[in-house]
């Protein structure tokens, strides 16, 4: 590639140590002009969303995640305190914890935390624990992030007699969901199992009125944080939900807001060229047609930022997977995203990307410093940074020559600045790729049908376990008694015999297999 | 839908515990009779294969990975002798180790194991390490699986002290894998500056004859295992790579290898309709037309399958991902793999699953028991696992809703035995798969083309450096200096400037940007 071309595509904000390389994904230099009246409309979107308006129609909600990190552009004082007050309590909270302050009744000082969330109450903490805990910081920290109990009692094997020094996290803006709920009765249990008083190692991040705030005033839980409704969970990593565990990390999360805020403000520009967010949904217009018809591979090459991947997966694809666009019109638009690390998964699927189908591109993401510290050398002359620079300049060269587009993003060193950097940059291309594609980007109406039909799968497995006798009985007789589905049955019958429930006398087939106490 | 449908396309082996549901896949009746020339190549290619013919033309080599749990199939008494030998070895060596009778310098046991190796050498470990270590494990088991020298810094940070207490593991069939290397010399670098001798610390496992094997001949390791030929890497997770680790980790390999071989008769199976891997590799065609046209999204409901996805995603995609058929017609094969674990996932991206993109078809992994020991209710009746269950029926009801096709796969436990089935159940699928596309799945064309880029970035790396003065130069300059692509040198420049090796003064934009010493 010509290098007058390479430097015009390469978007740079050198006072935040950051760049945005286009040149391999093909744009036509007029492709922003034939876009204008989308990108203007996009633009103008964001703005009146930053404003205050309803930006989240079918939810009647405003969309405030960007006012977390500039308090100064919320909509009013209500609004501004409900950021500013929260960051004040969590970090003289933290430093309590960390002085003894506030202290587990068993002595000493806390020294791990439980993080009983889902969702965007988990993925976000797990990003930045991955991205920038360690051994430095002065807890260790468990994720409780589904109602898995073998997954539950795995990490309480594994926290073992320290649960006496561990502090349950509970993370939920409604309390009403149910994994979260199931984690934090699965925690106290635990904690009473072992002669604890659960509300004494336990505090909540939640709605206010919320039934785990009422649940943790009850109890007596030591501290309660606030969660908003104007913040979504995909976007609520810099709200409560990623700040309390972040200052009990020891994690400067004042930085990570200001990184953030930073992004943000390079990325209102209407100076299109210079809008790193916009460039980015614009090439995800450009390559997937605003139909997302190419999944988008994100590559770190950093170990540290390993979870990028899962967290832009929910962040994008809970966004702007919709079925109907703002007019009510069916588009089941989306935009698929995986993605691991590099140079690791050059030994894994980068075969496919090289070779094999044509339905993706890259986003790799290069992190420029190898390491604090000096370096051996692991050859005549090379470090061992030098060689993952290399596998990374090797792998986006190798996917061009076979046609596959790719997109290098850039930052100095993985820092709370620089990730509260990536997290604004692709929370903003997510809100302004909304805007071109005409999606509202902030509900999601789809998780409510997964979460009825368990509902309903329930209420057949307490039906079955109430029909169930000494006498053999086949799901189709069980579903007569019960009035339910035959097949819903079958498996409820089933889950029940693997559990200790039920007998389960095999058949030939399932329409053959019998079931009993 | 029909009970007598849903039974009917449940396949299930009583014996294993295992079952396998088709209903929500929609394939006609008559799909496998329309199939039926090329599912009788496919087992028979797969019979020649396991009968010891070179099934990897363009590497001119056997592939043998369905021997290593029955080594009377093996082709040979020397390949049986390669099998069986290993084994004991093994076995002897990690009882040793646990015993004490080889012991770190230090004094006590090993306590930590870090193993170190890249793409097979590293996911087939960590899959395992995820699924049946913990608490109970006799080590504590970390992975240098990158060339990212902050990553290994900072796990060596969380090793501490104990690093005399740690054992290495080096995992490379050539010895000639860069990452590999890089991390093992981080490694011994490591254990020297802590005054440790790293060869007392370490063991290698690798092909006989390899740099790694001389090399550690040479420093004189405490041992090392022999890797074959006849293995790849993505399907070596039942050769020494798997087994060395698992004897370490006090699991039940033997248990892991005859559920592997369980799973590998079942599947043996001329009767189409019962044999598991060839109605996989038949689902697959015909969900993708055979051009893997839907992404395959793993969803397994147990936190210790998490990594499942991962290692699914190099087993099928390094397989699959090719550019050309056997008979050389270009054909960009593929099928795309990415997942992660329910019902965690409900909270992310299942809402453009239900909602978005139909662009995908899902894979449950359903394990039947919640929990060893007894649950608590998390609500008038119902437990965690009952939750569990009800979320993954519920999710598998609403994507079918919405036109969203999924297998369902069950296991009763997450053991040995039934992670082997799953592994050999998906590697006789891609076999089968293979030969239904016309594909060569056991070579990697195009891993070549990366590592080549690569090393041509290093080599311009080099020439910057020599060229590097005190006086400020931009890039046009150094790469007429380098005879080197300017874009390369650009890269080159920049990245030593961010690891004190140069000055970068940056101008209105990277032409203009100058570097110097």
């Amino acid at each position: 590639m010509n290098f007058d071309n390479f430097s015009q595509s390469l978007l740079r904000y050198p006072d935040l140590g950051f760049s945005l390389d286009f040149s391999r994904m093909d744009i036509p230099a007029d492709f922003s002009a034939t876009m204008s009246s989308k990108i203007e409309k996009s633009l103008a979107d964001l703005k009146t969303l930053e404003a205050g308006e309803i930006a989240n129609p079918d939810e009647g909600r405003m969309v405030g995640h960007y006012w977390l990190r500039n308090a100064d552009l919320a909509p009013n004082d209500e609004i501004r305190a409900q950021i500013t007050e929260p960051l004040k309590a969590v970090k003289s909270f933290a430093k309590k914890i960390h002085s003894g302050e506030i202290a587990p009744p068993a002595g000493g000082v806390f020294e791990n935390i439980i993080i009983i969330g889902i969702g965007g109450s988990a993925l976000g903490p797990q990003l930045i624990e991955q991205a920038l805990g360690g051994a430095k910081s002065p807890v260790t920290t468990y994720f409780f992030d589904n109602t898995d109990p073998a997954g539950i009692d795995s990490d309480l094997a594994t926290i073992g007699q320290a649960l006496n020094k561990s502090l349950a996290v509970v993370i939920s803006k409604s309390g009403g969901t149910a994994e979260t709920r199931n984690g934090m009765l699965e925690a106290k249990h635990a904690y009473e199992e072992a002669g604890l008083d659960f509300a004494k190692h336990a505090i909540a991040v939640t709605g206010e009125g919320s039934k785990l705030f009422n649940f943790a005033k009850d109890e007596g839980f030591l501290a309660t944080f606030p969660m908003e409704d104007w913040v979504g969970g995909r976007t609520s990593i810099l709200s409560t939900v990623g700040l309390v565990p972040m200052a009990l990390q020891g994690i400067d999360f004042q930085a990570m807001l200001e990184g953030a805020k930073a992004m943000d403000e390079k990325t209102r520009s209407s100076d299109v060229s210079n809008n790193a967010a916009l460039q980015l949904a614009l090439a995800w217009y450009h390559e997937g047609n605003g139909k997302g018809q190419k999944d988008l591979v994100i590559l770190p090459y950093k170990d540290s930022l390993v979870l990028f991947s899962k967290y832009l997966q929910q962040l994008i694809m809970e966004s702007l997977g919709k079925a109907e666009d703002l007019d009510g019109q069916t588009v089941n638009q989306g935009l698929a995203v995986y993605g691991n690390k590099g140079s690791t998964d050059q030994h894994a699927y980068v075969q496919q990307l090289r070779d094999g189908l044509h339905n993706f591109f890259a986003t790799f993401v290069e992190v420029r410093k190898g390491r604090k510290g000096e370096s051996i050398t692991v050859d005549e002359v090379n470090t061992s940074a030098d060689y993952l620079q290399g596998f990374l300049r090797g792998t986006r060269n190798a996917l061009y020559e076979s046609g596959r587009r790719s997109i290098t993003i850039s930052i100095e060193e993985v820092t709370a600045a620089s990730l509260g950097q990536l997290i604004a940059l692709f929370e903003r291309a997510v809100s302004l790729y909304a805007s071109l594609i005409n999606v509202n980007a902030y509900h999601q109406p789809g998780v409510e049908a997964g979460k009825a039909a368990a509902g309903t799968f329930l209420e057949v497995l307490n039906e079955v376990r109430g029909h169930l006798t000494a006498e053999k009985k086949d799901a189709e007789q069980l579903a007569f008694e019960c009035s339910a589905d035959t097949e819903s049955v079958y498996h409820a019958a089933v889950h029940l015999a693997n559990n200790g429930e039920a007998q389960h006398a095999m058949g030939a087939n399932a329409k053959e297999d019998t079931f009993s106490l």
